[in-house]
């Protein structure tokens, strides 16, 4: 009973299209075709002959393919008659997107679920939930149109996420800053499949390279922290815990109707298991970031190089205040820089290149610091906005992060120039951040995670 | 002796405007054309006749008109000589933008301005400064081309940045933000004018609403804490001290040749002023947001409303955080509430519209708030993709927010068609976040300023 057919179906039938185009299954309906979905569609709503086309069917029973998933948007009361129905049509993997079960006192409805998935052991996602998007396939069950919600390039983050809003909201931003996404999977209520099985899924997903993960409550926690102990050996798991405050966890019971339990009981399971912890969704996907595309560093001691003074100084600020290590130049690296770099250039950590420094000048220093055992890991600010910084400054940090000697992070701040600079470094292989601190912090879990585990390499 | 003229001379005078456009005379030059500054435009170099048609003279001596701001971007050692010029010729305020002084260990350089400013009892912000931007006059001596470095629209923030590259780069972000700014002063070295003589100067400014500092060093810390006292009780003045920790403050000595000194002292002094002190630069902008746009509170309790779950619950983590607080609901708008609501939602902090709220649930909940005596301020999450927020949620907000009765601060995350909508929220004074912990961080500056300070209101 694998996980498999709710990412990489060839065939699906959607349950529940109306033919209001507001209407979720509609939506959804309007998603696998728009969205690119080469499977076969089948439509199931027993009040239509035709929608958009596409012959209607009464019941999946009536359908005379086979179907590898399918996808449950009718009202929750009839929610059991479908499952069943899908159960007799030999259906494995079912994704229910209707609400109106345990997350509203509903526990009765709900046991009934549980009990048609024991009789066909079934697989189910939801109910009360967005479902599953996969960037390859392009499985789609959001019931969120695509022009309101944009859906993400083809990436390795995969992104496990217990509330829908907070899931697919973030994974639209994420998408609009150019983040490309392996899976999204927003799993509601969590019937069946739960956040451990889906974690275990992605630890042996291929696209899928670092997983992140929003929870308010864990279904299984001994499941939990094997899986997680199991999967963040080979790659990293972040996650953050939603309900962390009495006023928090007290706010998760009527939201998928789970009790979120002890903050630190939960800090505690992440640490044992390997899990990553962050603060905000912010955190998290500065995180995803760096580990997605960074290459194992040998150590923690980072060189900052900063064409402005005193966006070195908020670097090292930050590097200190979360334990960062400042690395110290060579004897041979600073008699080479001193040769060749301006007298009122101090050699030191960070090394302010003053606002005049061109290109030419950075690839000296990226050229140095390569060759440095000293260093580990290149912190370099580039501000693109002084007239002497040509364009050639992303050709030569692109060269340097080829060599796949150590890992190189961006830090740009400013508007649509500095934009455009950034994202060819990032679509290049580089992770950037606007502010220092970001990618101090970045950097410091970067360097934890490979510390820690046995991983050899997270990119290939 | 006023620092007027920095902001809005009528005639200007750029010295070393050289026929190369990349060199810095010129950018300078370009930007007062290209800008939009109305007043008039006098170019000195003594190796040109003309300069794209203005005439080039050789002195501001050689000009024979009266000049009320002359630009400095001469080499080093000749800036001694052409101050002494203007001296003569009675321009009382000049920036310096040449760099080569202090900051590079040339004190004896840096005596001799200080010397001719004595004598002629000039006003000079730099040198190794990028000057001032003005969004309203368009003075505008930043050495960064246009194309590279957007200009941010008239706005009510000014920002006082001892880096230039900070400044420039984090006012290029923030307009690609579509922030808003007054006045941008980058001072550099501070041979003459200092951060206090800034911030007393924009106490009294009109178009300044929010005061936003970085800072490695104070010149004067007395003058400094008498200055920012008075200021912080006319308008809020957020801060940020680079060079907190060692390093970092090691670091400050070769960037603006000041020696930061103890973070704790500059935490006292900022405490004791009224400083509002911002941990990095998002915090700043963030924190200038809320001040600008919102109107007083009359507390602290704050009401949450969102129609993604998680989202509250986030918010919630952050109030208890950050010891916000959690407005009750009165037995009133209790009842009110649950007559007009649908069962499944609980009326709670957070209120939880669940995923299908429409805009006119929002608007009975809004108008339910605003008349509770028992909410001071409300929190607004509205995440825009599910199908059935209409946009006409947008003027909602705007004509609950015009009634000037509470402050409203609205969180929105998303791509594109998000971003459409927030902008016109922010454009009409609504402040948004995109994550429910900025807004709280946010929040809570808001309510600590209005309590500690006599302001009415910062906003008209």
């Amino acid at each position: 009973m694998s996980l498999d057919n709710f990412f990489n179906a060839q065939s699906v039938a959607i349950i529940g299209v109306s033919r209001d185009p507001n209407k979720v299954g509609h939506v959804i309906f309007r998603n696998f075709i728009d969205g690119g979905y080469r499977g076969k569609i089948f439509v199931v709503n027993p009040n239509a002959e035709n929608i958009l086309n596409y012959r209607s069917y009464a019941s999946v029973l009536d359908i005379p393919e086979k179907i590898e998933l399918a996808i449950v948007a009718v009202p929750a009361e009839i929610v059991p008659k479908v499952l069943e129905e899908c159960g007799r049509k030999k259906i494995q993997n079912i994704i229910i997107i209707s609400a109106g079960f345990k997350e509203v006192g509903n526990y009765k409805l709900e046991k009934k679920l549980e009990n048609v998935i024991k009789r066909y052991k079934l697989r189910v996602i939801g109910p009360n939930a967005l479902g599953v998007f996969d960037a390859y396939s392009r499985i789609d069950s959001l019931f969120l149109p695509r022009f309101r919600m944009s859906r993400p390039k083809e990436g390795v983050i995969s992104f496990v996420c217990q509330s829908g809003a907070v899931g697919s909201s973030i994974v639209d931003l994420a998408t609009a800053e150019g983040y490309g996404f392996a899976k999204f999977i927003s799993y509601g209520n969590a019937v069946d499949v739960d956040e451990s099985d889906l974690i275990d899924y992605l630890g042996d997903d291929e696209n899928t390279k670092v997983i992140c993960l929003y929870i308010e409550a864990v279904k299984d926690g001994r499941k939990f922290l094997e899986v997680c102990k199991k999967v963040s050996k080979k790659k990293p798991i972040i996650a953050i815990k939603g309900g962390v405050t009495e006023a928090g966890a007290k706010a998760t019971l009527s939201h998928t109707g789970s009790l979120a339990g002890s903050a630190e009981i939960y800090f505690g399971v992440f640490k044992q298991s390997g899990i990553i912890r962050a603060e905000n969704l912010e955190d998290m996907f500065n995180f995803a970031k760096i580990l997605e595309k960074c290459i194992p560093p040998k150590g923690g001691r980072v060189q900052v190089m900063t064409n402005g003074g005193g966006y070195g100084i908020l670097a090292v600020d930050a590097m200190a205040k979360n334990g960062v290590e400042l690395a110290k130049l060579s004897n041979e690296t600073k008699k080479e820089l001193r040769k060749n770099l301006p007298k009122i250039i101090n050699i030191e950590n960070p090394l302010d290149l003053v606002g005049d420094a061109t290109s030419a000048r950075y690839k000296l220093c990226i050229d140095a610091c390569m060759k440095d055992e000293n260093i580990d890991i290149l912190l370099i600010i580039v501000l693109v906005q002084t007239p002497l910084i040509a364009t050639d400054i992303v050709d030569i940090l692109i060269e340097a992060n080829d060599l796949k000697k150590k890992p190189i992070v961006v830090v740009s701040a400013g508007g649509e120039y500095t934009e455009v600079m950034r994202r060819n470094l990032e679509e290049n292989g580089i992770p950037t951040y606007t502010y220092p601190e970001d990618a101090v912090r970045a950097i410091q879990q970067l360097v934890k995670y490979y510390k820690k585990s046995r991983v050899v390499s997270v990119t290939k």
